[in-house]
């Protein structure tokens, strides 16, 4: 399919919000073992729980290396398509294709030069040259044009959008040494209006407190609707995360959205910290190159990495005495959704949760 | 997709004829450098002349490895899809899947077991796994459920339909000792009847002289329409194809098909013989367990392994004086299609020709 030289809001496109109307949804297929322990096993059950509670709701593609095809064809439900993607990893949030669309009705698609969050200065394993490609063949599956920027570092999981013209990110992640050096804060600002069809950029100062990905927004903040926000939070003033939050609040409360609203802020309390044990450190490769996983590191658990689709919320949770308040908050957030939830520490102990493994594609594209 | 464990014939579906309306072609990238010469290159820009081809008159797919996913995206034209699909080979009339339609226009596809044309008898490489799991995923890919044979060895290039319950084959491939050699011919005529939806197989003894698929039909005939068919033919009694054609003849002159209807052939002229000269038997790989292509080994010409897509006949062509001939028979036989020629050389030094390396997929199913 076409690649295109001029930029999404030069040609009318917008990145719709997440809660908006899906045509269906993506997922890559864990597998490397060097990042997810047990040779993928039980992170593989995970993502097929996560496949199964997604696919109530609207159709799953999940997109596998080939030596894993006729297994996951096997395990899926039989209305899922197993498609072959190669891949270095399953975050498809971040190396997939953000999609744009326009008031006709339109998609293309978004693809961002993807570098394992942070490339060789800090990025999580090497090499990424599959991962960048996901977009690309995204766009292809999908049947769309597709702008390319070769030159922009930049993965989905680092941005939500409103639909209404506003963008949210941190600044931790998109300032980071390892992505885009050489612009300005004001050079990237232009970029993210430029490709998601924006016009006010929200920049939160930090994200979850050790993320690995350099604080990735979409586990510290989510649209619930435009000018609706929830944002994760503890009350633990002893906690590192409690003035990561607080900075987050204080921003979030002195601005306006793209449209000039002030923003409705919603607290949603992360689980008790979660640390690897040592059992879960020993069932994963040590490979130099690829962040190891250490017993007793904290893993960067939050309920706002949940997934929202059409008529649910896929949300994560721990066995933790705050999934109860987490399912009820967003069950208010929410009245016309379920609340789907997946026991997820598995997704977690690979750096990420049930939003950085998923992709939507908007519904309903020419 | 759901895997059936029912047959086409149960469940109301045929295979239609190929000049019945397509969707849309499949085709896979030729790469191996032990089956084409100067790394493929020479037959990667004929293949990119079939596509164009084609992709004057319907949709073209173009199946790849990983490794040539960027330099093909480049290369074809800007609304082919590339996508990836790894194989072995590029022959997915062989491995790729046979589409069946009931009469509400909903398709489901047949997955043959593929073994490279003879498995460890007389199979033209090893190993093969990768093409035999092309099928699957063309259904996965279209969304539509499978019937796959594990038991029963079948290429798309032995048998051609008339969409009407008649099968054609030839007995030199069809009995051949590397497929199926514990089926009778009369357990493998019901085979091919339930799974493609038929009622009637016309069994031609023997196939192009010289041609490594032992003998596949979709090389010496084929049918224009329902009743009518074109058949390779020489007037040289010295050619060892004559003794071949003239059988076929004499068996088609005194069969019926389906409905009962005798048969209108037409006999095309083969080229005059096609040698491999010895700077193109320079330029393939010399590997153990892959046919080699030798200097002055005589390749499988013939006009007859033309592709039929919507509006078009595609025409392989020699640079031979019998070119204009099979011009002129295919403009009088298809008086509504366009004869487009693409000069196949480089596609028959690899073994097969347009028909060998195209895979219809049927309008419109839902």
């Amino acid at each position: 399919m076409k690649k295109l030289n001029t930029t999404p809001i030069k040609d009318g496109f917008r990145m719709p919000g997440e809660f908006e109307k899906h045509s269906h949804t993506y997922i890559l297929w864990p597998e490397r073992t060097d990042n997810w322990r047990l040779g993928a096993k039980p992170a593989q059950e995970a993502f097929i729980n996560v496949i199964k509670a997604i696919n109530k709701y609207e159709p799953v593609i999940v997109g596998v290396n080939d030596t894993q095809y006729e297994n996951v064809l096997g395990l899926v439900p039989e209305n899922v398509k197993v498609i072959e993607m190669s891949n270095n990893d399953s975050w498809i949030r971040d190396c997939g294709a953000t999609f744009v669309v326009n008031d006709e009705g339109i998609m293309r698609g978004v693809d961002w030069n993807f570098n394992a969050w942070g490339g060789l200065v800090d990025g999580l394993y090497f090499p990424w040259d599959k991962d960048d490609k996901i977009a690309s063949k995204m766009c292809e599956l999908e049947g769309v044009k597709r702008y390319r920027l070769d030159d922009f570092v930049l993965e989905g999981g680092s941005i939500h959008s409103d639909g209404e013209g506003t963008i949210m990110v941190t600044e931790e992640c998109l300032l980071s040494e390892g992505r885009n050096p050489s612009l300005s804060k004001e050079e990237i600002e232009k970029k993210l209006c430029d490709y998601l069809g924006a016009s006010k950029v929200l920049w939160i100062p930090e994200g979850i407190y050790n993320d690995e990905t350099n604080g990735h927004v979409d586990n510290m903040c989510n649209f619930v609707r435009p000018g609706v926000v929830v944002l994760a939070w503890t009350d633990d003033e002893s906690d590192p995360q409690y003035e990561r939050s607080k900075k987050a609040l204080e921003y979030l409360e002195n601005e306006v959205d793209a449209k000039g609203r002030k923003l409705e802020i919603h607290k949603l309390l992360i689980p008790n910290p979660v640390l690897i044990t040592k059992e879960e450190s020993l069932g994963v490769d040590a490979v130099d190159g690829t962040l190891p996983r250490n017993e007793n590191d904290r893993m960067a658990a939050s309920y706002v990495n949940y997934y929202t689709v059409n008529g649910a919320i896929i949300l994560p949770i721990f066995n933790d005495p705050h999934d109860e308040l987490a399912i009820k908050k967003l069950s208010e957030l929410y009245p016309d959704r379920q609340i789907e939830t997946v026991y997820a520490r598995e997704i977690l102990l690979g750096g990420g949760n049930i939003h950085c493994i998923t992709q939507q594609v908007p519904y309903k594209h020419k």
